[in-house]
């Protein structure tokens, strides 16, 4: 992953990496990490670039190129725009492999935003507090 | 709740609801499907309203009123207008009480999208092909 270490949810951690953020009911999310993780939900919040990124997810091995996820109703130069914005957000990475570029979600990104969104037990939230 | 119905990313279903969209990673979501949650990142897609959003969420109760939240460095009015937004994206339900208008996060919401960005082990990603 040639671009793995730009991803802004994500902090090199010696063996591996580790989310930025907590889950949003555990306490307060700082500005700081709003900004980073509002990036993040923002290039989701797009129908058809949120087709694209789960068309990618979905797509066989994790990975795709262009030429595999053509068919959401959009141009193929509309289809690179989304793309290109999902890399510049830090959900996807990508990868020249002869004529094609091939783009792949890093799991850890998914997970991180996934934690996110988990709720909390009450009782974890209190200790949190 | 009285807005409960309006949750998009939810449906009735008997006793309880169910979420609307499987992982992203499972299969492609589908136009419909997208239209819904796209709606819901992109009203987390802005750093103060996330702020907002977590403020509420991790709020003793997990509930809020403004009189709770406004500690973020935005007007009062804008803080409002965020609340407004995030209600009508169905991330957020309210109910007035006395003098104020309290916030809530409707955990089965947040464990909707937190499932959106689970990460499917790859056997199941298999047998959903």
């Amino acid at each position: 992953m040639s671009n793995a270490k730009s991803l802004p949810l994500l902090d090199s951690a010696g063996e591996g990496v580790v989310p930025c953020c907590p889950p949003l009911d555990q306490r307060p999310i700082t500005a700081e990490e709003a900004e980073t993780a509002a990036r993040m939900f923002k290039a989701l919040g797009d129908p058809v670039r949120l087709r694209l990124f789960s068309a990618v997810a979905a797509h066989e091995g994790g990975e795709a190129c262009v030429c595999d996820i053509s068919d959401v109703g959009v141009s193929q130069p509309t289809v690179s725009h989304h793309l290109k914005k999902l890399k510049e957000a830090g959900l996807l990475t990508s990868e020249r492999r002869g004529t094609w570029v091939y783009y792949r979600v890093e799991p850890a990104v998914l997970a991180a935003m996934g934690q996110l969104l988990t709720t909390t037990a009450p009782a974890a939230r209190a200790a949190a507090v």
